[in-house]
Formats: structure tokens, C-alpha cells, sequence
């Protein structure tokens, strides 16, 4: 922490654009955190949150509802037809967390008590808590907590390997092995509860897009050997990598699945995990039989954030989102040269609005790039003067635009990243 | 689950009143989960809503700051003078889960690697994650994860308690017992990283209340025997228990504390954790050292929820709550009697703007109500009746008004609370 001395102080935002009080500005090139969907201070949003504010700031969804949380509810079933129940929380890490529990207490209510164990991907994450560090562990985030977190069986996620000396795999190819070790291992070990992995591609960890059909046959491996499904849509979902729904354009099942960040637009915290009629289905009891899930935040399905959530969505048909967000990513396609040729660049990783670039020492040696700073930093001021926020994933650079960017947006983007490396080879 | 057929559809509220889809309305007993403040739709916490999120919406704190933060910072430290840096996040759960990742830390980052324990009180609640569960573990709530959950070293907390057949303990008189088992183990165990506790009261765990000196004496054990002390004043600060910081009125000094639920009045999800200097200088460092905590949810610091936090606590000054919460709550004494003379009655418990009532079989057998449906749905349909909206916990009818809840208010609360009663008696 001693790096940083102080901080560009943000006062206020429009469209891709972040002012801070230096008279300077900024292109959001994460979406402040990957949550950022129409660009800031969007008139629809801003009026909705504005609207809901003055009829009803709070109330919980404890014994009670309102038309928010019923609204949205409705809305997030519609696009998740096979999905039964709605359970909102204030963060990813929440709806991750819940997720978990969700699947353990399935087990148990149905009177499976030995399925007790959590399958997931090596180099996963899935939030900051202590049952997502558990499910999603980074060893380099997490490594001071371990103690404290409940073990899981890991399996290797599909990436470019390099086996023996010179050996290099494909992601693809690699892909075999992985799916052989899962399907193996869940045949065999009756104690496992549910697998646990992010949709479409490992976002935290450095922009691991799965193979094709990688996710629909954890998918079928999981139904065959009656493990749930589970899976954090949370960074993935809502466009980032394309689609509405990642798992639909995966051909994958969940049994649970959570959605965060994009959900408001990128305005307020909340999120939403949801589940089958067969998970539904096996917490309805009496009270007596103590099959219901214990768990509640006091903000739970926030009336302003619900509302905001709901507009937010109504948003992307209404503009066709979806559609504009498969024409503009063909930018990040056409510019990979551009981004490729330079002597610091390794691997770049890209699908629908989201593209990592590996530094490396240079291209023969294929190195990490390393520094007596952080790269994050080193990244983040070099950027600042040519008008980019960014904020790098170790040695990756994310560029990681709010999903309605204009194609020149995007330009302005890649080419402030490209004049940002080259000036990083100057600096090194 | 399924108990409930259907839930009250609340469509707007004002001051401490819940209007309903139907007509109906229910004066909010609970302050909608122990958060709200000001009662509802409060005119300058929604101007604050409005005026800031017209500016901006959200940019997160990954290398950037704004105004609302830095504000926001400076009032809780203006607060909290022995503290020295805030770590914000999105509710109660996430700000015990960065606590006690700090407190963890802490000593890996001064090269104490064996102090790695948590010692915390039995009955205990600090939320509903994985890491929150672990250091307040409530058997009912949370036994289907008990197997996920890390261990931690408990000790009894004081209460009414009966010892052998009939001898009866008051909590005063047990406290010494809980002292001195605690002051033994600190004493002799060297492994203790930190003593984490709700400030003031178990609030979850059924309003129990600590005898004068019990919380200033663990103070004085932790820091003798060189164990941080975190709080949890997520439910009993702001206000609840009388006092606006509860740990000074109680004359203890934490190292970790942390806020919650009033912290914006009631109406958007947002939480601090505080820390001393001392456990934020262990933190600074070269990058390469990594003595950085790695934690940072999407929507920590949220401009807009930190705008109306600052707003919120300018107000307790400007309509001097405290001074206000301390008259009114005089009504709770004034009334004990009449709640206590009921005979499904059994012990109460009080103290500021919070009251336990145990409901009884009968006053003979003290022991506890039960019944075939859960007694929350029982007391809330009863409530209903009388316009209060409940939300007990298990057999504890838990009055919690908003803060600033008018003498006339509290007197319909506790009018309606014993008629609610004696209908039940009626039914049971």
C-alpha cells in the first residue's frame, strides 16, 4: 500500500468518460470493474432510481415483498426459462455464497446426507468472502487465508499448456484431459455435491475462455453422475461475453446459477442467484422440518436496486444490445495485430467485450513481465496520460469497456492501450 | 417454505408507516430489519439520493477515489478518533469477513505466522457467509454447513442461567465465570489472533445484553495477552443501544470495528470497517512484500450510498438523536410492566431502542412457546391485525423501532405488541 500516495479523485461521470478533479478525464476502459453497462449517468437509469427513491427507499423481503423484487423476479425467470426461484443478495460474493449453501442444504433436505463435497476449476474465482475464496481459490489472493477455507477437489481448467520441454498444447487440446480427469473422478466419488465454475471463461484469472463444448459436457458429466450444476455468471453473464445468457449460448444446464454486477447497469450493488424447481422444490416443508435456507441480508432485494436492475434490463431489448455488442467486439478482432506485434505482448485472450493482454519481458523469452512496482500501477499512470483507466489483473491488462461503447470509443481504447505499452518499453 | 402462500405486497412507505398493495398498513416494528433510522422517505436522505446520483453513479475504489468516500472516511474517523483507516464494502456479512481477514493478517504481516485462532462468544452473529457463520455460529441456523465452516474457540456468554437443579444464576453473577474462562485461555494460549464480538449486545442472538464492565474487561484481557479485539457494531451502534459508538460507552478500545445497517439510514445496502493505526501500518509495504489485503468488492464505496451515510450522520447531529433515542427509550421501562404481566410472558430484555420479549408456555413452566407453524408467521399474521409489522427471532418478539420513532409511535408499538400477545393467547 506504501506505492500509493494518493489518488485521481473522481467527480463526476458521463457517458465513457470519468472527470476528476483535476480537471482531467478518463475512458472508463474496465467498466469500473467490469459492472459499467450503458456508460455513465444513463437518463433512463438515472430517472428510474430517482422515481423508485421517492415512493420507497427500503423495505426487506422479510415476510414481506413489493413490486420491485416481484417485477424483476418475473423478468429474470423470463430469460432463465428453466430456472424456478429467485434469491436476491447485495454483491457477487453474497450470491456465490448462497449458491453454495443452496446446493449443500439440497443434499441434505433430500436426505443425501454423504454429498457433502465441492468440485470446482483450478484458478477460479468466484468473490472475496470465505466460502468464495473456498470455491474459488487464487493462491496468490488467498494464500494468508488458506487455514481458514474449506477444501474442495480442484480439477485443470483448458488453457495453453506446455508439457515436458517443449510440448506445447492447445487450450483445445487440453481440453480432453481436463474433461477425462472430471468425468473420472465424478463416476467414481459418490460425496460430491455439486460442481462449481464460472461461465464461459475464467474472468479473475486472467481471461480463460473455455474450448467449445468444454462447459456442456461438465454439464452432461454432472446430470449423468447426479452432481449440481453450479455456475457464477456474475462477470460473464448479461453480454460481457456476447450473449444474454452465457450458459444458453454454452448449451450448458445449471442447477443454480448467480448474476451480479451488470445487473443494475453498473449503478448499484446487488445481485441474484437462482435455482430449478427441483432445487426449489426440496426446501418446501413445514416449519418444523427445518428445510428452508437460513440466510437473509438486511438489504436483501432492495426496492431501488431491484427497480434500477429491472429498467436496466428492459434496456438491452430496447436497444438491442446484444446485437450492437456482436458488431462492436469484431473491433477488438480486427485490431489484434495492432495490439499482437508489440515486443511486450504475449498471449491476448478475447470473446464479446472483454480482451486480456499478457505482458511479457519480450517476445523470445515469453517471460511475465516484472517490475520492483506493480504492474497494475506502472499500467495504471502510463495509461492515465493517454485518457484510459485501466486497472491490470496482475501482468494482464482488461480491457474491459462498458458494454455500449461506440465503435470509435473502442478505437480510442486500443489505441490508447497500444500507446501505453509502447510506452511502458520506453520506461523499462 | 411453505407456510407461506403469499406475503404483503408493500407499495410505499412514509415515516414509520408500510403501506400495502390492499390498502393496509403496518407500523414498522422492526425498523425493516433493525436498519431504519428516520422512519421512511425521510426528505433530505432522498434529496441526498437524488442530488448524488445525478453527479455519479458509481466509479469503484480500485485505484481511484471520490468525494463521497473521502468525506465519509473523515465523519467515521471524526467518530472513531483511535481509528485510523475504513475499509468499505456492501453489507454487515462483508465487513466481518474483511475484519477478520485483517485481523488474520495482521499477524502474518508483523511475522507472528502461529497466531492464526479466533476466539469468539457462543451465540454469537455476524452474518450469514462462510466466514461470518464460522465466528458467530447459531446451531439452528447454520449446522447443514457446519462441516464448511472454520473452528474458533468459544466461550459463554453471560445470561440468566440456571445451575443444577435449581440454583439460578443472573447474568451479572455468570459474567465472572465467562471473565475468568477467558482470561485463563488468553493467558495461556499463544495462537489467539483475535477476540471478535458484537458490541453492546448479541442482537440476533436474542437480545442478550452484557452486564457493565464484561466487554471493557475482555478489552483489557485481549490487550494485555496481545490478541486484537474486533467488534461488530453492525446492529447495536448509530443509536440502537442509546449510544452512538457503543464500544465507548461500554469504555473498551477495539483494534477492528465494524458498521452497518444505520450507517445510511436505513435505505441502501452499505458497510465500514475501521481499523487503529497499528493494524493499518502493517499493511503498508513495498508491492513485492504483498502485505496488501486482497479484498475489493465491485461497488465498495459506492458514491451514491457513501453520499447518503455522510447525510445521515449529519442528521443525528442537526436533530440530536442520541439525546432524543434517550428520552424516548424511557418508554420501554415505563411499559415493562404492562408487557411483562402477560402470561405467555417470560423474561424481557432492553436497553436503548431494542426489546427481547420471550414468549412462554405460561408463566409456571417458562418454557418456551412452541407451536405446530413457526411463531414468526404467527406473530406476524397476529401483528398484522394490530397494524405492527414483526419479524421475531424463534420465540423472541424483537421490537426494534426506526431511531427517531415518535413517544406517541413507540406507545402504539407497545400497545399493539400486547394486544398481539393476548390474541395469541386466545388462539394457542
Amino acid at each position: 500500500m506504501s506505492e500509493w500516495t494518493s489518488f485521481p479523485e473522481i467527480v463526476s461521470a458521463k457517458g465513457m468518460w470519468l472527470y476528476d478533479s483535476k480537471g482531467g478525464k478518463m475512458l472508463d476502459g474496465v467498466a469500473s470493474m467490469w459492472c459499467n453497462v450503458w456508460g455513465h449517468s444513463k437518463s433512463e437509469l438515472v430517472s428510474e432510481i430517482i422515481k423508485q427513491t421517492k415512493i420507497l427507499q427500503h423495505t426487506p423481503l422479510f415476510n414481506l415483498t413489493h413490486p420491485s423484487a416481484e417485477k424483476l423476479s418475473k423478468k429474470l425467470l423470463q430469460l432463465n426459462p428453466k430456472m424456478k426461484s429467485v434469491f436476491f443478495s447485495d454483491n457477487g460474493s453474497t450470491a456465490m455464497e448462497i449458491a453454495i449453501k443452496i446446493a449443500l442444504q439440497y443434499w441434505r433436505n433430500v436426505g443425501e446426507n454423504k454429498k457433502t463435497n465441492v468440485a470446482t476449476l483450478e484458478n477460479g474465482y468466484h468473490g472475496d468472502t470465505f466460502g468464495a475464496m473456498s470455491v474459488g481459490y487464487v493462491p496468490e489472493f488467498f494464500s494468508k487465508f488458506r487455514s481458514k477455507l474449506f477444501s474442495t477437489i480442484q480439477f485443470p481448467v483448458p488453457r495453453t499448456v506446455i508439457i515436458g520441454s517443449n510440448t506445447k498444447k492447445s487450450s483445445k487440446e487440453y481440453a480432453e484431459y481436463c474433461l477425462s480427469k472430471i468425468e473420472d473422478k465424478l463416476e467414481k466419488d459418490n460425496s460430491i455435491a455439486a460442481f462449481v465454475m464460472e461461465s464461459g471463461a475464467q474472468m479473475a484469472g486472467g481471461v480463460i475462455i473455455y474450448p467449445k463444448n468444454f462447459q456442456k459436457r461438465i454439464s452432461q458429466i454432472c446430470k449423468k453422475n447426479d452432481v449440481l450444476f453450479v455456475l457464477d455468471e456474475i462477470a460473464t453473464g448479461f453480454g460481457r461475453l456476447g450473449s444474454m445468457i452465457e450458459y444458453q449460448s454454452q448449451n450448458s444446464t445449471p442447477d443454480i446459477v448467480s448474476f451480479g454486477k451488470m445487473l443494475t447497469g453498473g449503478y448499484q450493488t446487488f445481485a441474484a442467484t437462482l435455482t430449478t424447481k427441483k432445487i426449489n422444490d426440496s426446501f418446501l416443508g413445514e416449519f418444523s422440518q427445518f428445510k428452508h435456507l437460513f440466510h437473509g441480508h438486511t438489504y436483501t432485494g432492495n426496492p431501488t436496486a431491484a427497480a434500477l436492475s429491472l429498467k436496466n434490463l428492459e434496456l438491452y431489448k430496447k436497444y438491442h444490445l446484444i446485437e450492437k455488442i456482436q458488431k462492436t467486439s469484431k473491433i477488438f478482432k480486427d485490431r489484434l495485430d495492432d495490439i499482437s506485434n508489440l515486443d511486450l505482448v504475449g498471449e491476448i485472450r478475447h470473446q464479446g467485450m472483454v480482451m486480456g493482454i499478457e505482458l511479457v519481458q519480450n517476445k523470445n523469452s515469453n517471460k511475465p513481465l516484472s517490475s520492483n512496482i506493480s504492474i497494475n500501477k506502472l499500467v495504471f499512470e502510463e495509461g492515465r496520460k493517454h485518457q484510459i483507466y485501466f486497472r491490470t489483473l496482475g501482468n494482464i491488462i482488461m480491457l474491459v469497456p462498458p458494454l455500449d461503447i461506440s465503435q470509435k470509443d473502442l478505437n480510442f481504447l486500443i489505441d490508447g492501450t497500444i500507446s501505453t505499452i509502447k510506452s511502458l518499453s520506453r520506461k523499462l
